[in-house]
């Protein structure tokens, strides 16, 4: 049951973005350069690390959206998203990706638990500086995305197929047409 | 030490803000709608939620920061702020900002602590619903630049007549202009 007065009709954070215009614009904008922007990390990887850190922070909503988009969108599909969320050592993907994906955890704890050597090790495994930048930044979104979205009692649909339809429409649409209340 | 090459005269955010401006604009965009934008709560009180969010967070560029940009800004200036910092129950504030600080500190915590009875006591003491969302998502939005900031290692001044500045200036100009690199 939402805090405040929402559209009925509208999950998560579709339901915020509707309520306040002036604020979805630029989360809309923020989510769409990150996630959709150019980038040496694939949409997949960048969605992976949205869904791994929004199950940590155990945001129902922000967890089976982006599981779904990253599903559609990384190689090896859902396998690969579950195996990720399950535990990061053990996830079918590469050293830098584990590595980034050990860093974006870090930063869902604190900030101040980003450590040189989860760093260093990154770099090691091929890491840019801006991916770097990047991963900090989208766990930190998400550490914004998922207490909006809970903070405010959205709803989450029970349904998982919801969640599959909401993964193709951002796999294929991204999020720049989000802010109009789609 | 920052963990990416950053400009070495910029502090916290700003070197960020330089660093990446893709990512800047939208994010200078929000705070100066949750901030400076027009709202029922005033910009002291929107700078003391900042501030005892990033308080709690332990940040420190963006305790610095907002606690000297609320002092500028808030009625009883620089003990209301401390006061604020050190324990909600006993700021010299109204009874609906010590209740919107509440759910801002459960906010910090997880968007699963705010619950239905601390959003009950906020409306019991006048907050709106447009307080209450914007309180959520200012808590939210520290969240991220509490973990932005120090998750890259940003440099944070000792000086705090540096943070005193830094006040005066977000008291004056607001955030609309930092997304050019100020």
């Amino acid at each position: 049951m939402p805090h405040i007065p929402l559209h009925p009709d509208l999950p998560g954070i579709s339901a915020l973005f509707d309520y306040r215009p002036e604020t979805a614009v630029p989360l809309g904008q923020l989510a769409e350069v990150l996630l959709r922007g150019p980038s040496t990390l694939t949409v997949g990887e960048r969605e992976l690390i949205a869904a791994v850190v929004s199950n940590g922070n155990e945001c129902r909503f922000c967890t089976g959206s982006h599981a779904a988009t990253a599903a559609e969108t990384i190689e090896g599909g859902r396998p690969v998203v579950d195996a990720a969320c399950a535990g990061v050592d053990d996830a079918p993907v590469s050293a830098k990706v584990k590595a980034l994906l050990r860093i974006a955890l870090a930063v869902r704890e604190s900030g101040r638990a980003v450590t040189d050597s989860l760093v260093e090790a990154a770099r090691a495994d091929g890491a840019t500086d801006v991916e770097l930048h990047d991963t900090v930044l989208i766990a930190a979104a998400f550490c914004l995305f998922n207490r909006y979205v809970d903070g405010l009692g959205t709803v989450a649909p029970e349904d998982p197929a919801a969640y599959v339809e909401i993964g193709k429409r951002l796999a294929a649409g991204g999020y720049a047409g989000m802010a109009g209340g789609e």
